[in-house]
């Protein structure tokens, strides 16, 4: 029986997904687990007149968000969402905000699916209440989900870089399959049975980025910001601790948590945002325009994070996700977010 | 009883804390607790034909270890051991391998004195077995140690940047009085009380920082940096856990730990030769004086703690420490520094 894997989402994740595993489902020995074609779907959309799909299948490169990167020929590209009828394995990378393409693919979907999702953040409510993407993927698609974070600039493993990942998984089957299609030599992937965990330090990490790269826009060195970072860190452990007990604090060591963290804040779009907030009071638009129209999540997640306190009156307990939001949503004063470091010791015993 | 404090060692880290400890002592209500003199001993040494000293207490700057800061006038240099007869607080900050001249300090420094280290490392014995520093300077100046490290880039702290450091004690007493000297607004200080733990972790991070440094001259990019920081870490815990059981876990998330190795891991001098060493094969003495003489400390540690391993017969537990030391310092092929990330994962399931 051997599985068909469908990747949704022809960003430059997805389709660096797609290519690590095009080139696993090839090798010596994997023929009897997998389908040797990788099906890509993305929305359709064109590239100096040509579509995406087309440029991908004909000349094995996604011009448009990754370009310089030979693809497999064996990765399929469609935007024909009735192809995954068939689909034993989906990887969902599609891009935050297009969360809600997913409603598509509800009735393509075989039950039986194992589904992964690398989508950082989470779907929040009018009244604060936030609900994970694995488990929204989970009830619509009715199916096993699976989450694989880590830190994964997407151009740096679609090189080839050595690379390490976390997958967050809740049944030993997909563990298993997935951590096949999914490790290699130059992708190292560790399992760990705790999806809130993985999710959240994945997402939460987005808004320490913002304030790491704002202090050095403020103009503060290498000692502030890993400042910012390990209060950040102090903040994501709370945030599981308190509202999902039944995540496992050792997670925060794995790629998905200190190592992705640090490398958002080193050279993420989150952190450059933050760093051209910081110089030059950049908005957001402009910030997303400067890169070509990508999106950052740190903003959404900011504000979705401070509701969410604010709906389990925890905020004092957040200082640096509050203060975060505070001056990228709110346009407090940035020099606040010096407030959040070793807030324990910022009284001045003599002064 | 206001107590006299006195700073040991004017390299670069002993003078800003020398300076950090003027300021805070000429604060207002400081003076009920600390004289306002800081007596800074260095070795008599010259510069450009002047005595060290002189320069320091003359024009109020160290042109030879911390040139472009203007250092309080409070501060009082001297090369002159018997100035320390009636210290009360003495922080030892020399360089790791001029410890021994802590010995002419033995029948000089008062028994009720209390002391505190910055100096990272420990000291090694033929048989494999290490002492901390702490332990050393105990039992030398039979007086209460405490230690004091953090992620302090000692030039970036000078200039006044929000740092954090972390305390850490074993009495009370010596708790207090050492906060209330060293904290500031821009110098945030944590107490745990934990000195191994604290000790230790900013000792280890300097065989980290040379593996980081060297995939990074090696041509890999963030995702491998961040991996061998994050590996170094999980290394760090394994020996905290094996070797000083009575150490806490939660220390590593203090400034001493993950952020002190970040900070190091991206910008201090371990990690700047280890970008040598795999760039162009740096020797250590060429690196070293390409830096003014100064001394860095991953070799030796990496070399003092795999003979420790050795010792107790525990190597294959740290494969990061040991390729580290086996490229640093027996010239194995650099690129086994990448076998040393993910271990469990490594083994290519299809090929």
């Amino acid at each position: 029986m051997k599985k068909r894997i469908g990747v949704i989402g022809t960003g430059n994740w997805g389709t660096t997904l797609a290519k690590m595993i095009a080139n696993n489902v090839t090798k010596k020995n994997a023929s009897k687990y997998f389908d040797k074609t990788v099906v890509l779907w993305g929305i359709e959309e064109k590239y100096e007149g040509e579509l995406l799909s087309s440029v991908i299948n004909l000349q094995h490169i996604n011009k448009k968000y990754l370009d310089g990167v030979e693809l497999p020929h064996n990765i399929f590209c469609t935007s024909d969402i009735s192809k995954f009828t068939d689909i034993d394995i989906v990887v969902v990378a599609l891009p935050h905000q297009f969360i809600g393409t997913m409603e598509s693919f509800k009735n393509v979907i075989k039950n039986n699916c194992i589904a992964v999702s690398v989508i950082k953040g989470f779907i929040d409510h009018p009244n604060g209440s936030i609900t994970l993407i694995s488990s929204y993927l989970k009830d619509l698609l009715g199916c096993r989900i699976s989450v694989l974070m880590g830190a994964n600039i997407a151009t740096e493993v679609a090189r080839g870089t050595i690379s390490e990942g976390t997958l967050g998984y809740n049944d030993e089957d997909s563990k298993e399959i997935l951590y096949y299609m999914l490790n290699s030599y130059s992708y190292r992937v560790t399992c760990v049975k705790d999806i809130p965990g993985v999710e959240l330090v994945g997402s939460l990490k987005n808004v320490v980025a913002l304030g790491c790269g704002l202090v050095e826009g403020l103009g503060y060195s290498g000692n502030t910001k890993v400042a910012i970072m390990r209060n950040g860190i102090i903040e994501i452990r709370r945030f599981l601790k308190f509202f999902y007990p039944e995540s496992k604090d050792e997670t925060i060591f794995q790629s998905c948590g200190i190592a992705d963290l640090i490398v958002s804040c080193l050279e993420g779009r989150n952190y450059k945002f933050g760093v051209m907030k910081g110089k030059e009071d950049m908005s957001l638009e402009d910030f997303e325009e400067s890169i070509g129209g990508q999106k950052i999540q740190g903003t959404g997640t900011a504000e979705a994070i401070f509701n969410f306190l604010v709906f389990k009156k925890r905020t004092t307990d957040f200082p640096l996700f509050v203060n975060t939001y505070m001056i990228f949503v709110e346009n407090s004063e940035p020099s606040e977010i010096l407030k959040c470091i070793s807030t324990d010791s910022l009284k001045d015993v003599f002064d």
